[in-house]
């Protein structure tokens, strides 16, 4: 795509002779932002714009471009799309709206795709605000984002489903000088998805970060590549994912005519991927600044247990109390200092304040702003410190002036992130200037500040996970489920990739169930085939704890009248877990793990993952969820066998892989003290 | 205290004659901001300090002050009190450090407190940083919140236990324009208490918002009264608590000498009293800027069943479903428009654009901001809407100059509260002062702005809650519970005021055991009386499902072995619960409810109230924690009765009013269909 991200040539076409107009606007902005390439306009209303030819068509211009900006109306677009093809245009950018997001225009939108594949061109689009590439000075938009004289240049990226809030995010990073590489909105994204150009740019050196703004994912699953990819190029992934909620989803299905999958597996597969989510502005602000700001060397390496953590130096008693109980909030350890540290510190402030982490330089500082100084360094330098936050007050404005170039020294000599807090007081905007600079990161709320560090300490251990990432299957090359579709049958098959069930056996008659039963051991329990009847419960169609001959007998009659293929099984006891795999619209096979049976209702507590699933991978689902202390023993109550548990979910997973299912789900399997035990099984077959 | 918040003269004891130090700025700072009371120096080393006469003491001003500031050295701090009883100054506010927050002074606070007992004095701090009062023009304070040349006076009271930090929080508002009224700093609270300033404060016709800065609360319970007393007094309540963590807790400790309760009582407990909570910088900045622009009046009144709601008009479809999942997370609803709403709203917009709620304009106002203009009046006077949120993007500043006349009109018009969110491009700052002014809420979030729209949503809820706060109890004013300490006679007592209990019977011999087995009903329970056998469970004190008359004899010679009082009860079956009230040190008597058996493990979920609990207040207990869910009946098993469980809650809080108790458990109750009986029971008398 590179030939789309960086044009060598554009042509406008439908460039309106009026700079107001949103067909006007791209001529102007390329111009405005000094693009290098050649620029041609095409408008068969015009012979010249600004002094410059317009071409009839596409097929008129005396050489190929690389892209094309469709500023025509909706209607047109097919035609213009199918000009470029014929002129070896690879990609259009179409800018029109009322396609797939209005009710009449799923058809025009159809049309729109079948004339791309036609002409072998590549869309971006439709009802897209457009591109910009800033340090290469590509403004092929109507975003009010090129308003502005100049752009600043940097590694932020953004592939945004929503062209005016991912254009209102852009600006705000540019405000707070966060530079900018690529800006996209994606539109319809009838052809090329947020995936494919997330896919591009986590190879593009000049993206360090990558954010998306997310309502939906056509092909989700391919975000696990993207992710892998981003561990491996030191990219990081942020991602604005909207739609949550019911009047959100119906927002943004009026918005851009999807229905997004459920919030839950968005949120599990982003984790998965290694895409930290934020949420709202200021979140966005703070996480983007400080990706920017602080080199990926110096992610913190945080670790409660050996006392390493952040570091806080503060004016106020109050705000270190707060600032230590948002670390516990967040997840955040606050750093044991080393006894020289505290020795140090004790030195320097008086007896009422606190030379232990969190420290508490107390309002002596106000008549003694040297105090803050000599006791940054004690901090910073800790042996256990991966972060410093910096709290001020009223006088911060003051204090500051005297640590300045003490500050300054400190973060030069270190990559540890630095935060400066400012609540009150503020710096002049000459010094805030010259310590973010430097690479210190500037805050008015304790509570943010902390937040922010967190993120930077998270972002190692999520590039860890992600680099661990299993290659991904090809779920269209799977064979059929052997046999009749019965119990047997597909339990079998399953028990050859490694499923592990509850013994079971088909009987026919009454004295083979007793005969089966007394093989198998008493109590056992009897159903008809679920894979055969659906709705068991309901029907009657299970017993429990049969304990001799007769019961079996008994059961045997009263199943047999209800229906075909009855079952004596093997009667496992204890700790009840669900597993299934979806086919998501949105991310292909996602695999559910919760607690099952009674704790369904109450816990309502599934993880998920995208498959395939890992022995790693299994092992977080099952902590993740209530079923993690359930296994742990609770009350005196036995523990489960975890890893009986972990392999079964790598089965299910193999399963799904090798066997043409559409669902398969094993509700409940038990998990004993030694071994995990599917004793129920619904499947659905791929189409 | 009008003596101590509108002193009509103030004695500064030890003021400095340099305007740097600490003890010289209060002076320095009254001029400043020109107090119109006596004011009078007293310092024996000086005899005038800028021209002003110094006194030796207090005992020789020439009249009695309403208020004196020591500002001399700890160790003189109980001489300046007792000197000041003598010349009957009723107030005494002490800014010296080095008392009970080091490990030395708690000595010097206990010398200090009894100066003041005996003197007649009441005391703020001592380690205050001293108390200002704008409107009265009294800085009597070294906060560099005074380093301002002038305050807005406005409706704003802080009462602070940190300073520094309490005194940054109160310059954010100045600087954000919210007025202020009192800022007091309270210290270490040696004799009048952060309670004790709000009770005054919240009958103060000057405040309307009642901000404190909260790490541990003496008389905790006194908060009740506040609470109600600020719903009949149009207080809004407002607390920054922290100290929740363990690092947190320490730090708070070490900078006041105080531990603090569990943080779910503090949390209950200010929910009871109707304090809304913030935590950080920014939920507090924008709570208290919404809550001082927004009338008590316009508290909107959401009602999802209704229909009603907030209104949103974005220009990006984006941010539109940001904004409805925002109000979805805090539980703000939408409001759905009538018809004709949205038939005027579609009239306008293009057809891509969504005219139901969340508005998406579209981008289309990029050329066309009149779009904007026309379609807020239809959002913000539909009969549903209670609350507006208007979201700009980047050309925002542009936008809300042509939308400004109307949305001038509309806020006149109505006392909806209106957020207008400029996300990307800022307003100019005459216009944004302007909106301001005319009440309108101004944010760059519009999670932020749909936050603050929700508290502000509550803060009706909560009024009419507090409102109904029951008469507190006089906890001195009990009896001792009557007989020998044992089951028999102690459920008895509670029985007489309401707490039903499983049927008991205390037995001697084993064929007494039958006797009361059979005349209970098979099967019974059988245990040590737990009132005077603790930890019956590991000694093996308790048999259950006992059902035949040999079991029981059985049962009675093996626990008439272990020890005196063997009970056989009746068995009951239904939901666990436990029950409790313990004298909390901060709040008094709390009530603990919450899931019990095998679930307090799983689900650690109790809900917490300070008594006396009401039948209301019971029935919210319940609904809160996982009870509710498990009384509702789940996986097919019967409902409990939840409003035997309610009575008694309600019986049990009588009980603790009653008797000279100092905890009282009930562990589990058990509800069946029918009932809620109480089957364990542990007391611990008053002292």
């Amino acid at each position: 795509m590179d030939r789309l991200f960086t044009p060598a040539s554009i042509a406008l076409v439908g460039a309106s002779a009026d700079p107001e107009k949103l067909s006007g606007r791209p001529y102007r902005y390329l111009q405005r932002h000094g693009y290098e390439g050649e620029l041609f306009l095409v408008n068969p209303s015009h012979d010249t714009i600004d002094g410059r030819r317009c071409y009839d068509s596409v097929t008129e211009l005396p050489r190929t471009v690389d892209l094309a900006m469709a500023l025509v109306p909706a209607r047109l677009t097919p035609q213009v799309v199918t000009e470029c093809g014929a002129a070896g245009i690879p990609y259009v950018l179409v800018i029109a709206s009322g396609f797939s997001e209005t009710s009449e225009g799923a058809a025009l939108e159809a049309e729109l795709l079948d004339a791309a594949r036609e002409a072998g061109v590549r869309l971006v689009g439709p009802n897209s605000e457009g591109l910009v590439n800033v340090p290469r000075r590509v403004g092929a938009s109507f975003s009010s984002i090129l308003k502005r004289e100049s752009l600043v240049p940097g590694g932020l990226s953004v592939v945004t489903q929503s062209g005016a809030f991912g254009g209102a995010l852009f600006q705000l990073s540019q405000d707070r000088n966060v530079g900018g590489n690529v800006w996209l909105s994606t539109g319809n994204e009838a052809d090329l998805t947020t995936v494919d150009f997330l896919r591009h740019l986590v190879e593009d050196a000049g993206t360090d970060v990558l954010v998306s703004y997310v309502e939906s994912l056509t092909r989700g699953g391919e975000l696990l590549d993207v992710g892998r990819r981003a561990a491996e190029t030191d990219t990081d992934l942020v991602a604005i994912r909207v739609g949550e909620s019911p009047a959100g989803r119906e927002a943004a299905a009026s918005h851009t005519g999807s229905i997004a999958s459920d919030d839950a597996v968005y949120e599990a597969v982003f984790e998965q991927a290694g895409v930290t989510t934020v949420w709202g502005v200021d979140e966005y602000v703070d996480l983007v600044t400080a990706l920017s700001t602080v080199p990926a060397a110096a992610y913190p390496d945080v670790d409660a247990e050996a006392g390493r953590g952040i570091g806080v130096l503060s004016v106020s008693g109050g705000a270190a109390v707060l600032i230590a109980d948002t670390c516990h909030r967040v997840g955040l350890p606050l750093a044991r200092f080393a006894d020289e540290t505290v020795a140090a510190i004790e030195a320097e402030i008086p007896a009422y304040g606190s030379a232990t982490n969190p420290v508490d330089v107390t309002g002596g500082i106000i008549s003694q702003p040297e105090l803050f100084e000599r006791c940054m360094r004690s901090v910073a330098t800790d042996g256990a410190v991966e972060g410093v936050v910096l709290q001020f007050g009223n006088s911060g404005g003051e204090t500051v002036e005297t640590c300045k170039a003490e500050l300054l020294d400190i973060q030069a000599e270190s990559d540890r992130p630095i935060a400066v807090v400012f609540t009150g007081g503020q710096p002049s905007p000459e010094t805030a200037t010259e310590l973010r600079e430097a690479g210190v990161l500037l805050f008015e709320d304790p509570v943010r500040a902390v937040r922010t560090l967190k993120t930077l300490a998270d972002r190692r251990t999520a590039r860890g996970r992600t680099a661990r990432l299993p290659d991904r299957v090809d779920y269209a090359d799977r064979r059929p489920l052997p046999g009749d579709g019965s119990w047997a049958t597909v339990a079998d098959a399953l028990a050859e990739v490694g499923v592990s069930f509850a013994r079971t056996v088909r009987v026919e008659r009454a004295d083979a169930a007793v005969d089966a039963a007394e093989r198998i051991g008493y109590p056992v329990a009897m159903k008809l085939d679920p894979l055969v009847v659906d709705h068991k419960s309901e029907v009657g169609g299970i017993r429990v704890g049969l304990d001799d001959a007769a019961a079996v007998g008994d059961a045997y009659e009263a199943l047999a009248a209800l229906g075909d293929g009855v079952l004596v099984q093997e009667q496992v006891e204890g700790v009840e877990a669900v597993v299934g795999v979806v086919d998501d619209p949105d991310f292909g096979p996602v695999m559910l793990v919760g607690p099952g049976g009674v704790f369904v209702e109450l816990f309502d507590d599934f993880a998920y993952r995208a498959l395939p699933v890992t022995e790693s991978m299994a092992r977080e689902m099952v902590a993740e969820t209530a079923l993690g202390d359930l296994l742990d023993g609770y009350r005196g109550a036995p523990p489960g066998d975890v890893d009986a548990l972990v392999s079964l979910l790598v089965a299910v997973s193999d399963a799904y892989a090798t066997y043409d299912l559409a669902e398969l789900e094993c509700n409940p399997v038990i998990v004993t003290a030694d071994d995990a035990l599917a004793v129920d099984l619904l499947v659905s077959a791929g189409e």
